[in-house]
């Protein structure tokens, strides 16, 4: 290939990366405000969420369509067809953290209509931990860093966790006080949103494995029959 | 491009399209087989379905490894290189269903140490819908067959209306009898995860008519606000 073809093909893949991590920020920042209104009992703010997906939205679209004339016109090899592949996976995966920012703020909206629970504790420090596993994800997408990766799949534990310590909170405090089971119920959806936020940056820090190793880091418990990934309450 | 190497290429969409196939049936039939062994209180076929991911596993590495040669060898363009692209992207929603019937299978097994809290209708009705949706929306993958495509995304409303009735109906029950708050969260998480594998068929449909038209249908909602899927409980 041309050297100017190459320099050009490098160029959009790191523009393909610029606009990866700002859409991360669009999601990370939007995880962040959902769970802050819950918090902070804030109708508004609330509200500003479920309006806010326009920008993730628009960015989705436009990765989406810097991704396929790179595969198109460039014939990339190797690392290169995987990082673009990648890409598309990953600008899904963030697009669905999007969606999920959207249901914990209706979950939040029906929430903010009961007396409260109980303080917030353990829900703001799992969407605290998510943020964090979406950055370092995508940071190890631009960086190809294998290591942050595997971070990712580790934090991924913590964050099942707690999921779990909330669920059994909560089922106490349904068991004990009927009225609470309704405000309660939506807190445990709030925790499985935040579950699956991490699950998102879990799928894109295998995909950053795959894309550096091309080595399928997803079923290394295939034969046991376990699951690696997605288990749920236990 | 020499016929030979032509015929090669559409020779190995076809077997693309026929390994996603068996896929989705493996997927289908985990769901089936899941939802059964709640219905019918039967611990023995849990477990079979705890057990049971090898295939599907197997197969997701497969695809994947049968995607990526095509996209580096054959410089494939327009709707084959989208139909590619796609068939990556629907290897990922179908290995997802695999462990939502996991999840189902491992609230099942708690559901089952609990006295039944009611006669169980809605859920199968879910069950099948969801897998009609899962059908429907390879069909329409491997016939690129848009109207197919476009029924796949009404039939996610039917699933969504029912998961807000399983909801309504159980918090029925759990506020009458808090014996029922524990056996009555699985049943609300199982109707989620119906509900999850309605969305992933959901993803698969809308690739789909990506795949065919290159017009995207994602986002047709963006400037109001509203998700256009996904969304939660109301």
């Amino acid at each position: 290939m041309p050297e100017r073809i190459v320099r050009h093909f490098q160029d959009e893949l790191e523009q393909l990366k610029t606009r990866l991590l700002e859409m991360g920020g669009f999601a990370e920042d939007r995880v962040r405000a959902s769970v802050q209104s819950l918090v902070s009992r804030d109708p508004d703010m609330v509200d500003r969420v479920l309006a806010g997906d326009g920008p993730i939205n628009q960015l989705h679209i436009e990765i989406d369509n810097r991704c396929f004339p790179l595969l198109a016109l460039h014939q990339p090899m190797a690392v290169d067809l995987r990082a673009i592949v990648s890409a598309v996976k990953i600008n899904t995966d963030l697009e669905r953290v999007g969606d999920l920012a959207i249901n914990i703020a209706e979950a939040a909206t029906r929430y903010l209509k009961h007396a409260p629970v109980k303080e917030l504790i353990d829900i703001p420090r799992m969407a605290t931990l998510a943020q964090t596993m979406l950055r370092d994800s995508l940071d190890a997408y631009v960086r190809r860093d294998i290591a942050m990766a595997e971070t990712v799949l580790s934090e991924d534990d913590t964050l099942d966790a707690l999921k779990t310590q909330v669920f059994r909170e909560l089922l106490t405090y349904m068991l004990a006080d009927p009225t609470k089971i309704e405000p309660a119920l939506d807190l445990i959806l709030i925790s499985r949103h935040l579950e699956r936020i991490g699950d998102h940056a879990t799928n894109i820090a295998e995909d950053v494995i795959f894309m550096v190793t091309a080595r399928d880091v997803r079923h290394h418990a295939t034969d046991t029959g376990q699951p690696t990934r997605g288990s749920d309450r236990s």
